[in-house]
């Protein structure tokens, strides 16, 4: 059997804790698998004194990762810390300049420096592999980055924030507002107490930048993201989107168009029978369409020490069952070097179908005016539903228009006429809607 | 560049021939992504005349799968003929003796040859790639052999039959009869003239007998499977799953037990909200279920020419990022000679919910003689509904069923107490019902 792979971990917070634990635990196994062993040599955290439940006897600590990375006698090393820059982007540099292989399971340090840090490990010949960084304990990485080789990718779109489907699926299911929701979600930790990050979009975003290089071969552009979160999200949209057959997500979307790749996130219409509109909860989902393969959907965990860890250990395993040096995948799909510039498709040009509702004065010629403002912009409709207000009150009433596919920019031109006349009653609401190729 | 990697193809049907298409026009692409040039340099197919749409100027004929294996100038052989035995278990015998690497998308020949094919490939030290031999395009293998490294897999279910999933989709869809939408698919090229082979389960089998190995690390036992087939299934089934809020599948199911590996195939009643329970038509799905990471669920296309070239080709570009001899993945997740005997959990002891419905004649007393047996055998009951007859007819009703998890014995010996008493009008029907862990 080869020589055990030694493994140094910085960062000892759930997911560093879960993996010390399973690698322990499942030494025979792992070695069975890999056909080497894998050991744990060395880790480092910020308190080396907290009681975390794990043995690290025999095990040397360093004092910061830095000087993990540059100093321990590993063969990879596993960054589970998070953040763009500091001591997590430090740490990573100096051990893929230094030669040793890196998994890791920051999304903010690969949407800032992904490809950079790409080129570093190409040049050393050693592999960055980061399978925990999008969706958690989905493999998604993986599929796209070996699975479809050879295929052109059309469109990538995933819930990939727990926090915000959780909330979500519980507006529906309770018919709780979305700050209840919000309260319950931080009670029961799946938010965080400042959770902007997380409801405004941000963390999908980071995500789906990484999707969005390794499924169109382009530089990460994560500030070249359209961004609108669902704190803006009401009962009465939930209610309307599933009285018209949709449910609603925070979807994070990326899609090759004519003019270059959108990237977006923001909530979502999707349609109730779909496969992903059941994805209720923390559950993640993420789907990629492409041209030989065509849909693949994966479900599970995106979040979770444990789940996250396994993501981590599968990575690890996998330069296990390499040789050094051997294995030649490029950390993001294509070689670093020969990634695309970026180009950004301009949301103005999105073409799709929406959803708009409209608070109204309750008075003769709205009705009339509404449509003559769509058509005015070539919006053709799909549906048109006038509701009473869910409060009883009199005086105002709510529209709700589906389009056909149309482009965003004549729904923006049709709304802000809207605006100009004087009979809304209050914010118009505007929500994409998005149709799965398959199922 | 390294030097291209030689392929040779035995099988230009559907597959092979999208296979060609694919790698002969992506060349430049692949190339890139792989690090070096994948080249079809030999083929061999039944048929040298037939005009396939493809373009093999330049590429070696071989009369005979065996002789491409043995004499042709290769990497890779990639058999795409299918069965058990015969051209395509002899040619791939001869290729993984001779030290190269082999992908193959044949089921059958990995049900009933896996373990002794995994042993020669890993003495050889060369991968034996098989993504597209079970649900076509779904990366299940990759993420049962490579991902889950480390978990304890308790089960893994799925929807692995396209035929039968269509079937009955459009049964419930459409109130079609079982009859009727065989002929559809036979129509529509879903189902084969003879299609026994898919409705009764045995295509799902193989599978699952595959999926199974990995999952538990345990040998090959495509003959230890409990199977039964959806030819029984009728639309009053379908109708009242739908009222009690289930659907039905047909579910090739592998699960640890305290006695053993229980492998299953039969139609099953999953919750109508669960995400499984979407999957409609011939999509397939498999789940898996494991003690680190939870539930995961891939969802995507099982069957097609071009699905399945896809993942072919993703284990060709496996092979081409690695180095030869470089890498070590046991072909079966775990070194073949180290796979532990299988041990078959006997049906009789399966926990879990049934449905169950009877036809009996409309007089007193039936209700309490049926609710009596099912209380000697230990049975507590969900719920019992009586509901008309579909066709209006008097004189008979039906009384459908659902118990609690409990032994597919008890429930066993309380329908043979029922059909042991005078008031049945036909045949039982029992239906199991399986629950997914987390969506």
């Amino acid at each position: 059997m080869a020589d055990a792979l030694k493994v140094g971990i910085a960062g000892l917070g759930t997911v560093g804790a879960s993996l010390v634990r399973i690698i322990q635990t499942r030494a025979d196994e792992l070695s069975r698998t890999c056909g080497r062993a894998i050991e744990i040599v060395a880790v480092t955290a910020r308190d080396r004194t907290r009681d975390r439940g794990i043995d690290l006897s025999g095990i040397t600590w360093f004092d910061t990762p830095q000087a993990l990375a540059e100093k321990a006698d590993i063969d990879v090393f596993v960054e589970l810390m998070g953040g763009a820059e500091g001591a997590a982007a430090d740490s990573v540099r100096i051990a893929l300049t230094r030669g040793l292989h890196v998994v890791t399971a920051n999304k903010a340090l690969l949407a800032a420096s992904g490809v950079e840090l790409a080129k570093i490990a190409e040049e050393k010949g050693v592999l960055l592999n980061f399978e925990a960084a999008v969706a958690g304990g989905i493999p998604v990485i993986k599929a796209l980055r070996e699975s479809l080789t050879g295929n052109t990718v059309s469109r990538v779109y995933g819930i990939m924030n727990g926090t915000c489907n959780y909330i979500l699926t519980r507006m529906e299911k309770e018919g709780l507002t979305f700050a209840d929701c919000l309260k319950e979600a931080q009670r029961l930790g799946y938010a965080e107490a400042d959770p902007t990050f997380d409801i405004e979009g941000n963390d999908t975003a980071h995500k789906l930048s990484i999707l969005t290089t390794l499924a169109f071969g382009t530089q990460i552009a994560p500030d070249e993201i359209y961004l609108e979160g669902i704190s803006n999200i009401s009962i009465e949209d939930i209610h309307a989107a599933a009285d018209l057959g949709y449910r609603i997500k925070l979807l994070g979307v990326a899609q090759r168009t004519e003019t270059g790749i959108e990237q977006r996130v923001h909530p979502t219409m999707v349609p109730r029978d779909s496969v992903i509109a059941q994805v209720d909860g923390v559950t993640n989902a993420v789907a990629i369409e492409s041209d030989i393969l065509g849909e693949l959907l994966m479900v599970g965990p995106g979040a979770g020490g444990n789940a996250t860890a396994s993501s981590v250990l599968g990575d690890i395993a996998d330069i296990a069952k390499s040789r050094p040096g051997a294995q030649q995948v490029p950390v993001l799909g294509k070689p670093a070097a020969t990634l695309a510039p970026y180009q950004r498709a301009q949301m103005q040009s999105h073409e799709g179908g929406y959803f708009i509702r409209l608070s109204v004065e309750d008075r003769t010629g709205v009705f009339a005016s509404i449509a003559t403002r769509m058509a005015e912009n070539g919006i053709s409709l799909e549906s048109i539903v006038q509701r009473a207000k869910p409060d009883g009150s009199e005086g105002s009433k709510t529209i709700i228009l589906v389009t056909h596919a149309t482009m965003e920019d004549s729904v923006r031109k049709a709304v802000d006429a809207i605006k100009a006349e004087s009979y809304l009653a209050g914010e118009p609401q505007v929500i994409r809607i998005e149709r799965p190729q398959a199922f």
